[in-house]
């Protein structure tokens, strides 16, 4: 069992990302790519790296904010199909990916990950977009 | 709520698999891809599409099956990190898929989808895998 007091976000993920709050479990956060509506919710735990490193309490409570989370963003982008994955080839601490898709979006129907390079939000776009997930969220 | 009665596999996944076994809840499924170690769980549910389709209750099971079948994967494979995703951009029917990605394999840190051409198992390789992985799950 990991403990919530050593949990330091990863250097990688704070710099690629933008706050947006705090769910029960994980925290959420904006990916700074305006290609796509994608959060990446990091559970508060130390050393967690593959979803079985989590008990299935912990599990439960991940997935079940990655779904929230999913279904919220699915309502305000109109997306065509939520991608959710645990991948952490590059960035090993346990980290979710909720993904708005679209037909037709920059890689469609293709992977977001590896694909070209980011495009970072305008500062007022973020702003908005941030101010809009907190009070879904 | 799906009922189990009228799940039926999507054809292309059954095209693209190789039956291994039934777990609670998902039916467990090897990729045809002798690149590298991939099973996909499909929920026996009609019509679920999204994470969020599911109860929580079927949510928290299939992502328990999720997370042994990763387990397993990576303790047989010797992976560096199991990615588990669940995309769908392609077939709509919920799958999760469940892989085992080592440093240096075909297009690591890269994701898998979309990588090149499946090179499928030679028959002998095939059951193999599927009898020890029977063993295991």
């Amino acid at each position: 069992m990991q403990s919530e007091i050593k949990f330091r976000l990863d250097p990688r993920l704070a710099a690629d990302t933008i706050d947006v709050c705090e769910g029960e479990l994980c925290t959420l956060r904006l990916m700074n790519d305006a290609r796509w509506p994608w959060l990446i919710l990091v559970p508060r735990l130390a050393e967690a790296v593959e979803l079985f490193d989590l008990s299935p309490s912990q599990q439960q409570q991940a997935m079940r904010e990655a779904a929230v989370a999913g279904e919220k963003l699915k309502t305000l982008s109109g997306a065509t199909k939520i991608n959710i994955a645990m991948i952490g080839n590059m960035v090993r601490q346990l980290h979710i990916h909720v993904i708005a898709r679209a037909e037709g979006d920059a890689n469609w129907p293709g992977p977001v990950w590896g694909f070209e390079s980011p495009q970072p939000y305008d500062k007022n776009h973020a702003l908005a977009l941030v101010a809009r997930l907190r009070s879904l969220l």
